[in-house]
């Protein structure tokens, strides 16, 4: 199934070369942000935001109004005809029609890939549920080409939550594509990372060893991406009060890091970052969360100026298959193809990517 | 009673000419975009939804932005002055002294007429509460002009609730004003068209004939206008299931229609459309919906650059006449000027059009 | 402590000169707007709005879009990052990375001096609790300077709740520091001009005279300030219905008034002001909110455009302070440095000039 806008719904439906064009044209955005301010100019977004995430908003809608676009959108479901029953593709249909490309944040794993089918314009993935949120990983790539000068042969150290944390998973295989990197991954033995992630990074050659204790690790990363471990994740109240100090991240530890380590953070923090920290030359947090606006400004500009390369769905249809994923968006939007992707796990459904029955 | 500023508060405010003008321009706008990129630069358009309607507000604020102009406005009127008793007369007053147009969307009768009295800016009713809602009518004008090349000699089929439909009332009667039209009236017999619409048409000389199946009258039919039929409206759930699938359009019953069917639906739809009967190509629904937005570009245009032709006020005051209608804006802002206008059927609230004590 | 942009966080940061400069610019754009249509052109302002203030938010948005420049920004907490726990200083040092002004309306005091620490881009107080509302007060005196001519040598009544009024403090102080200027001061006697303001007016050399009718008042005054009476503020609902109709202006009232009264309000009204009043040619409070919009203009065209002339915290560092205050905005972000100020009273906080223990 192909469709005549270019969309991105998954960093893997782009090959790395891609990555690397979005990433360096960033770049040269940030350097001379003048250049474009009017690339495009009567152009208009629409930002459709079923769930609210003021920061990933209000990127978006800087980075098109720095190119000289408009912005219209809504970010609150409850004022939307979403509440009166109105399904995913007509409110997508209808908005595509009034705009020139369209951000998706929405509850349902899959649901870009859902609206991408039928919007009429280019659609952005900026976070289905659970699943994935591209343009998080490409702000990373930028944040470590502008700030280490490379993508590869860095000691990345992952810290947190390793296991739900969707934004370590899809970086970690992000990086996995370039030479050289070796991931320091810690965590508590609960919170491990998953071992699809270890087989990728084992498939890939990259290096990667676990630990338990930031103190340990800290002095030989060149990065160290920080994310919050949610209290309810800790086995009881005790375990958390026991551990979070150990993954806290303070001026403290910060003594034993190298000179030029990098400290990211997706953002919003809660604890695991000492607000201490952030008078640190080292603390990169809010600078990467600037860059998200820059990359964004550059994903802009590739889709808009790009013809579509590839099919939007893959995956075979199977009348024997169904997902049963509550929180695949086929769950609630019944007109939805169904399509299965063959995995070395099994079939998995190409929305969710959860095993299917 | 005139203001130094057109308005658009009820079509027949206008005379037919007056239509044909907005739709004919319309059309000019939606063939050549490009000359009209500039036309509103500097101007801002004031969006006050005191009752969600994201589509409506989104294709006002892409009209305005596609005229060059600017947007600002709410759509939550928990997050507004409202929620702490301000009049209504107040916040428009001070809104339109921002701003340059005003669109007003709220769910009491007349209250786009008692916003317009103070403005200080063009007014717009997007819709007041189930009374009027013109730029749906102009939408559905223009989408038969463009798509069947003339608004007569149709033969048209509304199909729902006819009862309770605003949309469908507003589009009978501005097909009467058009000369050769035959209407189809398909509803359940709880659900027919009132009286009073009915007599319109007789004295327009349009011809009409009720029908309860969708099926029997499909194959003659020029447009099907397709409207929602709240479950509520049905006797009891036993008589909605066995009704339900008669009012349903789906592809079994699009395969008895005329290849040049047109088939229209003012969103948002709920059941009453089969989803499979979208990749049909006489399915117009969604370019319905875009066709909106280049007719309120088109209206914006004719508003900001026309001079008041009509008063805002006709009715006579009339110190022993009270509307008792507790929908009407007159129930809740006092301040306002009561009138009356004669009717056939007696005197009427100017604000709301109900029948009056 | 100094940043590198010019914020404006309450107006006594600034001499009465200034005050002048934004009131003369602001005159100047309200006569040639034209010249300024493009003065922000490439500039993004964001509101950050804590707690809805439409009326507020829509003057610095019609503002900013008034010079040319884009908005972006929420007005809607519980729709923000806010709700996921995150502390003021992350969303204000992201958004500012994304922005060229920041306004920032939040209901605790100190909050706009909070943000402006960390901020990579000007802030502006639009309220912060019942603390300061600068832009409040800089509206009033371009109303004055455009409507009487002058700032001094006028006699203000100052009517309805002078105890608790944020508004009608910070005029008094304003004009406070013109020339000739008489207060008429008119309240019940539980509601009358809380002392500091007394003893500020005397410093000055402004006479006063408190009254408790506005009757007995309003044919000496050039300018009427009317504010609202919250119903609980009275000492019973018998007491309220008593006095209710002497601090509430009617057109009987108003006739006892010179023919060049200026009568203001700051909006939004409730019962003070009887709609009848809006006819009368000496009610200006509906182009005082204009007003409001131009002076934001100037406001926005001065931060941008100037160095930073004074430091943000001038206050001292103790250890044995702390401020009690459970609405200062000290009390829920523990990192902020904690800074008091030395006044006749003795030490109060720096963030909300609450007495410190």
């Amino acid at each position: 199934m192909q469709t005549p806008y270019s969309h991105l719904i998954d960093l893997n439906d782009y090959p790395v070369t891609w990555w690397n064009k979005v990433v360096k044209l960033g770049a040269e955005i940030y350097q001379h942000p003048q250049r474009y301010v009017q690339a495009c100019a009567g152009k208009i977004m629409a930002t459709l935001f079923y769930e609210p995430s003021t920061r990933t908003q209000m990127s978006f809608q800087s980075a098109m109004i720095r190119l000289g676009g408009s912005i219209i959108g809504f970010d609150n479901p409850m004022s939307s005809s979403v509440s009166k029953g109105e399904n995913l593709k007509d409110t997508t249909k209808v908005v595509s029609s009034y705009s020139d490309i369209l951000i998706i944040r929405h509850p349902m794993a899959g649901s870009a890939l859902a609206a991408a089918q039928t919007a009429d314009c280019s659609v952005v993935n900026a976070g289905d549920g659970g699943h994935l949120h591209p343009t998080q990983t490409l702000t990373d790539l930028l944040t470590l080409h502008m700030e280490k000068g490379r993508l590869g042969h860095l000691t990345v150290g992952l810290c947190g939550d390793l296991l739900y944390g969707r934004t370590v998973h899809s970086l970690c295989k992000a990086l996995s594509c370039y030479e050289g990197n070796e991931f320091v991954l810690i965590s508590t033995p609960e919170l491990q990372m998953p071992d699809y992630i270890l087989k990728i990074l084992d498939q890939s050659g990259c290096t990667y060893r676990v630990e338990t204790s930031l103190d340990t690790a800290i002095g030989e990363l060149d990065v160290l991406y920080m994310t919050r471990i949610q209290r309810e994740r800790f086995a009881s109240e005790a375990e958390y009060l026991a551990q979070r100090d150990v993954y806290c991240l303070t001026p403290e530890k910060m003594a034993h890091a190298r000179p030029d380590l990098a400290v990211l953070h997706p953002l919003p923090r809660v604890d695991e970052i000492s607000v201490a920290v952030d008078a640190d030359a080292r603390a990169l947090y809010f600078k990467q969360a600037q860059y998200g606006m820059y990359i964004r400004m550059a994903l802009i500009l590739m889709l808009l100026e790009s013809k579509p390369k590839h099919d939007l769905l893959h995956g075979i249809a199977d009348a024997h298959l169904r997902c049963v994923n509550s929180k695949c968006i086929t769950a609630t939007e019944s007109y939805l193809p169904h399509r299965f992707l063959q995995t070395d796990d099994g079939m998995v459904c190409e929305y969710c990517e959860e095993r299917v029955l």
